[in-house]
């Protein structure tokens, strides 16, 4: 059977990630294309379970290190059970954030460093990696438009502003270093970026 | 104020870790000695849910490199919440367990080799590492006898026989190149092995 693919959607929250999900999804269900869609951290029964952890709000005494290495351990937990199985019997992965995230929030954002964050990426893949990556990038300004509109914010959330912008500043200098990433102006209409992102993936589906 | 000081207690399953370490609790109670008994992985509300994951029967599919993550994230979490904070405070801070496990189970045991366990290690403490390690030493036969007499064993603890032995030598050969760990004869009685342990302690505490 031919290898599928494997597609992730990055950028800070409010940057429409799920909406051109949605766009995706809907356009392979019309075509019959076999799919998963996943979220990380999560997607397996142990990585929902961390997530709980990570994202409950009791939990705001948690250090920076923990948080890392309880994703990268829902990491490793979903590229083994889910993502690496299902690419290889030729289906469609969609990830809802993947390494990239802990490389733009933890590694930049959060001054972790990226060589720490790339060890544990590295460890927690075994090397398994993303076919092509949207970063969907818009500003802290606008997303936070957009968040105010879905009500409550979860912990990691409720950073605020600079720290949005830190975010964005990662991703943009570790799209810069990879071909893998494809920058998408997410400022437009859904439509419009969904448009380009087809471009992209018509090819490979 | 003094610095205290950071013992921890290591060795297979069924190796009398429990047994010494109330005796070590005891002595100190006597001596009005200000001390702190903590549990790896645990010891922190985050830490005991993260503990929650590791030993819940239904998890079974863990992969190893998520198992090894998740028990480096509660150390994150421990030694920065509590370990450090309490022996730079002065405190007798003793550890059921600590990273000497993560080397011995997964570095030696599971073959993830030392060198990722190192890095773990080193990221999870920040460098801040027990003054003093007791191995209780004893072949996993004779550990075989005690635990049976407990009752039902744990996930970890399923995995029988050969996987023990491995272990041990794990503990052995790390012991060998440590000056920090002392190896100390688990067979005999728990009053003998505790009077070898203070004549090690008697000076630090």
């Amino acid at each position: 059977m031919d290898r599928g693919c494997f597609i992730t959607f990055e950028g800070i929250d409010g940057c429409g990630k799920s909406t051109q999900i949605g766009l995706l999804t809907g356009y392979l269900e019309e075509r019959g294309i076999d799919y998963l869609l996943l979220r990380e951290p999560g997607g397996t029964v142990i990585g929902e379970n961390i997530r709980t952890i990570l994202l409950d709000k009791k939990n705001s005494g948690m250090t920076d290190m923990t948080e890392l290495l309880l994703f990268e351990a829902a990491r490793a937990q979903i590229v083994s059970e889910v993502i690496r199985p299902a690419v290889e019997s030729g289906k469609v992965v969609i990830c809802d954030r993947f390494f990239d995230s802990t490389a733009a929030y933890q590694g930049y954002a959060k001054n972790m460093g990226q060589d720490v964050v790339e060890t544990l990426n590295q460890l927690a893949t075994g090397g398994f990696y993303p076919d092509i990556t949207f970063l969907l990038d818009i500003t802290p300004e606008q997303a936070m438009e957009r968040r105010a509109a879905r009500g409550e914010e979860d912990r990691i959330e409720k950073l605020g502003m600079e720290f949005q912008k830190k975010v964005r500043d990662g991703y943009l200098a570790i799209a810069s270093e990879s071909s893998r990433i494809v920058k998408i102006d997410g400022a437009r209409t859904p439509e419009d970026t969904f448009s380009e992102i087809l471009g992209y993936l018509e090819e490979m589906i």
